[in-house]
């Protein structure tokens, strides 16, 4: 009995010290440091910081943010696989632009054919189902497709510190959005599994919808118009739309979020804005002024300016991927 | 203390009482009876008709729903006083229509400007000003405008038995959201405090936002452009577009909620529809097929085919406002 008493106590005393780093996938540098100094600001009742649960909203891009953007989108790889796919019963997109670019792999002739090439991929591969239809394409293609380099599921690539960040924020009151220039139905399918973000915290660009019955069921039907783009300006647009009022949170990656974190982080209140630089080419990438995907160079030199917190991801984060 | 202990026993068996009867604004008759079913079988673990937490998600119309819509819609009286509040740095308004039938109240004339001159009415007085503002705007309105005929503010015009079972709902693990036709900016200002739903769960029409940076400060422009109209078959768009999954219980009381009412309740799993027949024109209001405000005709029919419960409000609800 005497030693259950002191196995117990040892135990508690595990589970305490393991509270008291909710962030250990986290080095103990200035941006660890910076984020828990915040949420305790925010989370002290009587201190003038102290902002009240409803209010503690934050919000999240997601590409290079909390899953891997490189070398190209992960939206992108599910649009090929979906020209693949549908290759068979499209024979004449062998020698049709965009399908034979895509098909073949060709990604400078894509390039190539533009915006416009790629909005017909967008709505070859994305529109003319349902949306519980395009639902099931999404979590079929995420449960098997593989990162080429790492030979991982995507959902696997996401960024063990992000997701330690989320569960940190919501067990101090937070409610956790993500914010993201992807696709919106292409995000809710697994993010709450993955993240612990359901369906309707996931803001992101969408194509029109239409209500439809079929066969006397009533479906929405994805039509090809594009509805919204979540992105650059359009962020603060979609946060709006969506949540209704400022975050005083924001974490993105590239110049696609400077707006979301000027929108977030402006007045004197206690604000945060956080940006992950993508530092360590050995676990993960390397990339910022220079790049298609997640260009990161008006926002590193905003970040200066208003005190944003950047992430050296090479110096600070002690583990890059979960482990599985 | 002996006596004490009485009290407290006494105590106790009166919350438990309160406890038994979470809607005590509803008479006990069908309607209530089919809610309460409902909500034992989704949230009884192991029945054929459990649903997990995430999944519980209820949606409510509101106007003539949640509170009244009689004689004119409360985001019509609203826009009639803004116009009024304009008038003075507007003298030309006196002379053109349609802002001098608003500010006469001349229903007839300003009913025959047609959706043009509602429209004109509309983004004068919903436009040009930042999302902030606007907000403050209605604010002030909301806390200080009366209805002529109860004398009362709209806030406290709000159904009781409603009320009761929004917070009965969410007592039981549901997620509650508001979706309807007015504006979704026009609600969010007073929904968490006048029904306990925060402004990311409500759902409405819109005009469109833009970014802009005003004296170096991001604000949100109110620009005079429908952006999304949620009503009739745009409220499935609106729910699948803000909530991402379908809802499992409807609640609406006009045609404009009737494709909200087929996609909920479609499919063979537990659903609930519950339509709102206004028939109480001592305490509220009594109508369905013939006005111009919340008009029930198809949905009505609607309801017998699909077994979704009709409240009739006379007989159902044993009281109709808070008592303040």
């Amino acid at each position: 009995m005497a030693a259950l008493g002191i196995a117990a106590v040892l135990m508690a005393g595990e589970a305490a010290l393991a509270q008291s780093d909710p962030l250990p996938a986290w080095n103990d540098t200035a941006p660890k440091m910076a984020i828990m100094d915040f949420v305790r600001k925010v989370t002290t009742a009587n201190s003038p910081d102290f902002v009240p649960e409803p209010e503690r909203i934050a919000v999240f891009d997601n590409d290079g943010t909390l899953w891997t953007e490189h070398p190209i989108y992960v939206q992108l790889a599910f649009m090929l696989d979906r020209v693949k796919a549908g290759a068979a019963s499209h024979p004449e997109w062998k020698d049709t632009q965009p399908f034979k670019a895509a098909l073949e792999g060709d990604m400078k002739s894509l390039a190539a054919t533009g915006e416009k090439g790629l909005m017909e991929l967008l709505m070859t591969t994305h529109a003319g189902m349902t949306t519980d239809e395009f639902s099931a394409i999404v979590t079929d293609w995420i449960a098997t497709a593989r990162d080429p380099r790492f030979n991982k599921p995507y959902t696997e690539l996401v960024y063990q510190p992000m997701v330690e960040l989320l569960a940190y924020l919501r067990a101090n009151g937070f409610k956790t959005f993500i914010v993201s220039g992807g696709g919106i139905e292409f995000m809710r399918p697994w993010t709450e599994k993955v993240y612990g973000v359901p369906p309707e915290q996931v803001v992101g660009s969408s194509i029109k919808t239409e209500f439809e019955m079929r066969d006397g069921s009533p479906v929405l039907m994805r039509l090809p118009q594009v509805d919204f783009v979540d992105d650059k300006a359009g962020k603060p647009v979609g946060i709006n739309q969506h949540i209704g009022r400022r975050p005083i949170a924001a974490f993105g990656n590239s110049d696609g979020d400077l707006e979301m974190l000027q929108y977030t982080t402006v007045g004197d209140k206690a604000r945060f804005g956080l940006i992950v630089h993508h530092t360590d080419a050995e676990r993960e990438y390397s990339y910022d002024r220079d790049t298609e995907f997640g260009r990161l160079d008006k926002a590193l030199d905003a970040a200066s300016v208003n005190q944003w917190t950047v992430v050296d991801m090479k110096a600070d984060w002690k583990q890059i991927f979960p482990e599985k």
